[in-house]
């Protein structure tokens, strides 16, 4: 017989549904989750439930947050000539924690979706076309993933944003810190050798 | 500055008070919940939370459970005459989904407290003492993890045991299935020759 009662199992079945979360971890995390202290577990639950409830995205540029506009939308201090467009929030946060980046973004909420083909009316690009008609936006940088869909993506938005005359740049590309050429798959070497920079003369 | 927003925050917070889930797990859970269906990320929330307030002690042997008695107390092929003792409820469901003991389990839901010492305040045995006294039980096999903790307690459970005047066995202990003696634990090697079995002559 199955000895774990209907809640238990549903929990199992939910953990499983995870990034990476096979049945040990899954058992691993509900066990825990089973002796833990009743708060302490039902904080998690809110939690969750938080960030799908209580979470927006921002109407100026789609990053999600709990008081639109979000965070980087609201401080004075960002600035607003240059909007760099990412796929998704998370890779708002990477550029954050580094904390080099002074511009504001655009994140391409649709992004999911491009599997099916890049299709213009699957991505809502209106805040952006927002942005720039207020004749603020000096450059576009777009950042999105070295991949297929990325690239098909960036090709996209840099023809729709031929009219508005900004610039329009990408992040680059090239060799990782410690990458060796021996390992380095075949596109990244590519890319090094493509955007190969001169060096200064010494 | 920070750009998660603040239920962001908490779950991350939160995920990571899980066993083995870091920052990096953390991320990962967090960004595919952000990304996924509202309703099958709330279904992992009422998950969480079921199992707080659904799930409750059976009465009879301390197995989480949502319809008490739990399973194994409410079968009626289950042999009465012997009590496993374990530590917690996942004991019981790796004996179960083992499918060869059929006799009916007790769980120390105390045993947590352990770390304070053995004290049998902390472990509540009426549900146990009861069954002993209905004069069903034949014998009580102790399951304790063969670690200081579950050996003290199960020396407890063994002077507990005695006046009722049942038999008193423990899980044997010894290698493991492909475990070289070269790489046995020190423990392992030192049950494996004070249990060992005499070999039926060919």
């Amino acid at each position: 017989m199955s000895a774990y009662p209907g809640p238990l199992k549903n929990l199992l079945d939910e953990l499983k549904r995870l990034p990476g979360v096979g049945a040990k971890s899954a058992e691993r995390y509900a066990f825990f989750l089973l002796k833990d202290e009743k708060a302490d577990a039902l904080r998690l639950a809110d939690a969750v439930r938080a960030i799908k409830e209580d979470l927006t995205p921002c109407p100026e540029c789609g990053l999600v947050t709990d008081e639109p506009p979000c965070a980087v939308c609201r401080d004075p201090k960002r600035d607003r000539g240059i909007v760099l467009v990412v796929e998704q929030p998370k890779d708002v946060y990477a550029l954050e924690a580094l904390g080099r980046y002074r511009g504001v973004y655009f994140v391409l909420l649709g992004t999911v979706r491009l599997l099916d083909g890049v299709d213009e009316r699957q991505l809502d690009l209106k805040p952006l076309e927002r942005r720039l008609r207020s004749g603020e936006v000096r450059e576009v940088v777009l950042g999105l993933t070295a991949e297929l869909e990325g690239d098909q993506t960036a090709l996209h938005l840099a023809q729709w944003l031929r009219p508005f005359g900004v610039a329009i740049t990408r992040l680059a590309r090239g060799l990782g810190p410690g990458q060796r050429l021996a390992d380095a798959p075949r596109s990244s070497l590519e890319d090094a050798l493509l955007e190969r920079r001169p060096i200064a003369p010494g």
